[in-house]
């Protein structure tokens, strides 16, 4: 099958996540990685191009340029969809940008700095029809999406309470350094990290989990954050209660001082006939609990599971694929959207849970400020 | 060595706790049941006298009588300790006349309905040096104690996080059950319960390791509780937060309606050094994170405990002892108070503890009702 | 209900094992111990029962006077079953000698020295209908019960493999010690540990549960030892490859020179419909293979588990339980066949699988002497 | 870099290991698929080859005419390796004229079908001095790779006993379904699978794994196999026991009747001072266990594992990878080889490990057929 013909803006030497959505595009096969930005530093944009074997015609000096040059090649030759995977207070405008030259996006979370920004993207995604594929990455394992199945089946009754946590602890390494260290560290720094650290880069995944598995909606939250330590002007701990409606609450925990932790991502889903539980760490094992029956495992490649985590793991069962074999299912996702296939929704977040999102951060942030009071989201 | 003379107040036929505080004073072999008022229905308590080898003469019909007629036997005869096994709303009452008359008390938990009722038992412990042991079991295991040990050595560094949680679902078969079903459940009636199902009966054991692990006091808290389902008085759920003083932060999280859980109690706590996790269905595993370093699993009988974890484990390594056994430790540690020899501070949970408790207990309870707002403990 | 009067021999200070069954019988509560031989060392002994609150009347100074001694009492007051806890030589003389005086007999394992003092005690025991329990405590544990019964209803379908692991490492202390402490050690002396070190002392725990769960027995062994060092004389490790007849093989593997182990017993029976696997160190979970359906996990205090997993197990679910209580759950049956009580085959380890498991282990040191050849148990 | 230009045969449409060749070469990026001969059906051959994206004139009709068309390209355009998943039966005949024609070779396991023909491409690889990596994926792990290092380091002291398993159940929906569905299954008839099936396919990863991570190599073999079922003509388990020379034993436990498992490939190797644990569904873990230590886990992405591990590794700690990236893993140290670049022994599995797995097979088949004996390798 024809590839689909990519550009990527950032990700360059060095970058650890232009890296990521590289590999899951290669292993996945769709695309084609045929021009870029790859860098503010045009002289290390062209040393990459050249490295990753990219015509060098095709590295250009601005996003501005890209899309121009694109735009004056010929529709088979152009590039069809753009990865965003630089800082995060470049996504928003940059996408905007690639989004109104009639380019489709990949872009990597946080979607845009503000919740404003966010409801602007997804008025244009829907405005253009443009495939718009926000990298909540976790959404693309096998067990995620068997759990998003097994509760949209109605397998847990009524949902009476929900538990996410994100744990992480290498920020440690930071905070406890020296003066001179943590000032060289953007995350820490409102101005690049945006509003929030901790709730802003991994809450806001748990977040996204909860809404993605269940299907429900956050309806307010009411947040507790910590510097954990004098001087740091953001939150690196917090907890966040949810109410979902009537009767229905959660709890978000996450934290980036959680010393061993490493990328400790959990979500439980208590029905009033069973229950799921999965781990990211662990991620193709789903565990139901029932009051009444024996604990059940599921794992990828069984035909116990639906057609979505099926089609979502490539290996027999009992060979484990990973983080990137996920990213690499919303990859293909956003490629049966772009070539106008029939894909099951869930296989790539949208626009809208970037708004979600969005908004999520700023309550959160809100909420803790105003002295721990319930927001709506 | 000559056992200690034990009384009981409850546990007569079908109990399933006085059952376990026997099964532990055995284990320990410290104690011998020689009295007991076993069952308000004195032919029950007769009856179950006599099918444990307990003498006619020492079942008595009330706890006053059965104070009369031990202070007329001569002393080396007399009851020493009095387990206390009843309903909750009878702790108090019985503990304090029991306590006045100069008997030792081992008291199940909730210690009281009401924080006065429970400063007033400390008061009398304080006055009389009587021993009084709560039994919050849990605080018997052994990797609880490695866990306070380390922790009071500094292995930890500042601790940063602290999150615990008390898991269970049993309550779904009554909740979703029929109503007459529902108004036999003595712990959903706040007359019999008190102020709190879930809360009192399970929050406040993560509660009590949290402060009996870290050597920590609770500054103040914020809860949200949920009733879960319409028609229910009291809180079958909640999340409450946790203030410690200057930027230490925390969570306690139980519920009763998760289904397929079955007593998942958990603690985690988060140092800048190290951090330490433990969870009760799985007891002899404490497992130690570090950012630098490998993960560490710590387990009874070896010689890398402290003495306190290793004198509460008596089979060697890979032997697996359970929660008999840790009422058990707790029983050995009252029985070393009342003989008078040394003991190590945190054998038995203290007057001092079940005061603790009560107003964690009394505290979520007025949070949740005024809005979850902070409230000192 | 009244107690049965229990006498011990062995078991005196310092003796863990003796420990053990007095602790598991004081759990199930059916016992008394009332009198015995505690230690070789008359005065030692007289010290012990003392401590222990027994009669100095009735400890004796040797087993031939407590077989006297006690036939010499009322018949209520008399001793009715003695548990055998000495060094393992002492074993058959004084079951012999205490079944033929017409007492019940608790007998620790190896149950003899050879099989023909085993094939004796079982005639013995066929034609005194005494009940004689070999405490192969592992038998115990609920969800080995619950495996058993599984397995009996044909739950695995046509079994197709067994595999039995018993791995220790602590004899490496002692191995890799200095001489003087090598000659110190009574497990490393053909003299005094018998034919065989490690099958002899684990392996055969794992040949008595491959046959308890599965109601099979092996035709036929092939094995390999090894002393692993030199110099030493006994097997300290070994594998045993396990003919059942048509079609069906299975594995021993035990080693007590594996670094770091335990006490990791092992045991996974697989089946043509499914699998069951279990693990002595974390015993409350018995996990279930399926090759089309969830992996299942059967915990205790269950409605789906048979009656004899749950009449083994008295905390509610989630309470974990262990070894002792394994061990007093083969008390209780003890007492109930004593008693004359209806009790479930299975309750406790017969003579006959003592007999099993002297020629298991007999065999399997021939079979290693010999070349490694098949030898018929 | 340029990449290195690559061929494979085999692999064509449905091919599940010719499609794992290829993404992991794409994750490791320095390979591009050029050509190869994809099906033995010419024009299936060609269909695959334009859905991949492949010149036509580059699909070929046979290996012969693959080396014939792309020795008449210039060098810097021509094959430089092939990969070869073809049938088990056509691994030699291929590799060999391949290598002979001045090719690099990746080749699947098992290498060949005889000793002879393994020895006979050991001496073409060693004559010719081209790279020849053998696909036993699961020395790709990162954590097989630290538990490689840290016993060459002499971390665990003297080995003392070595334990692998590797047990499947996949093979049960084919022997106890129809006779038809028998007949179909290559895999149970000698022609096509072999001299064995169970041993042959995944018994020599166990031993490869064995020789790999401790560096010694097995002296001599008992084998005692099963076909577990009537009329079924090759092994589907078995278990062979290891003699790797004084004192140290060890086992290799295999069985693709093992119901529900799904790829429990395990090693253990016991050492005087310390031990190491590791299992293939749950690669991240290693586990090493010591009598006087607490048990340590490593995980990968750690600055306490040695290069080789940290260099298998591409994403931060606790972002899982797996089997694909394993593989990859193997190609990247394969690119380097051919390259000319340095790299680390072990980075793939060589044709002397072919040699090494063909004298597995072949004893073990022979042991069982001779009657169980010791046959050295």
């Amino acid at each position: 099958m024809k590839k689909i013909k990519m550009g990527m803006i950032g990700g360059g030497f060095g970058a650890f996540i232009g890296d990521a959505h590289r590999r899951a595009s290669r292993i996945c096969n769709d695309f084609e990685l045929v021009g870029g930005v790859f860098d503010a530093d045009f002289e290390k944009s062209l040393e990459f191009a050249k490295n990753e074997g990219i015509a060098p015609a095709r590295c250009y000096e601005s996003v501005g340029k890209l899309i121009e040059g694109e735009l004056a090649l010929p529709a088979g030759e152009r590039i069809e969809v753009v990865s965003i995977v630089t800082p995060n207070a470049l996504h928003f405008p940059f996408a905007k940008s690639i989004l109104n030259a009639g380019f489709h996006v990949v872009c990597e979370k946080p979607m845009t700095m503000t919740v404003e920004e966010a409801e602007e993207l997804e008025k244009i995604v829907g405005e253009t029809k443009l495939t718009f594929a926000l990298t909540h990455t976790y959404t693309g394992y096998p067990m995620i999406r068997q759990m998003k199945d097994l509760i949209a089946k109605g397998t847990l009754g009524t949902i009476q309470r929900i538990d996410a946590q994100y744990y992480q602890g290498w920020i440690n390494s930071i905070i406890h350094g020296t003066d001179s260290r943590i000032k060289g560290v953007w995350r820490l720094d409102p101005k690049h990290a945006g509003a929030s650290s901790c709730m802003g880069d991994i809450g806001v995944h748990a977040f996204n989990l909860i809404e993605y598995t269940t299907g429900l909606e956050v309806d307010e939250i009411l947040s507790d954050l910590s510097p954990v330590k004098e001087g740091i002007q953001l939150d690196l701990d917090g907890t966040v209660l949810l109410h979902f409606g009537k009767n229905l609450k959660g709890v978000i925990r996450a934290s980036q001082v959680c010393g061993g932790e490493e990328n400790n991502l959990t979500i439980a889903v208590y029905g009033s006939k069973a229950s799921l539980k999965w781990s990211q760490e662990n991620p193709n094992y789903l565990t139901m609990l029932s009051d009444s029956e024996t604990t059940r495992i599921f794992k990828p490649a069984h035909g116990y599971n639906d057609q979505f985590a099926e089609m979502s793991h490539t290996m027999p069962s009992g060979h484990p694929e990973g983080i990137y074999e996920a990213l690499a299912n919303i990859y293909k996702g956003t490629a049966r959207s772009i070539r106008g296939e029939k894909f099951i929704p869930g296989e790539f977040p949208t626009v809208h849970d970037g708004v979600r999102g969005m908004k999520f951060i700023h309550s959160v942030v809100s909420s803790n400020k105003m002295g721990n009071v319930w927001i709506k989201l």
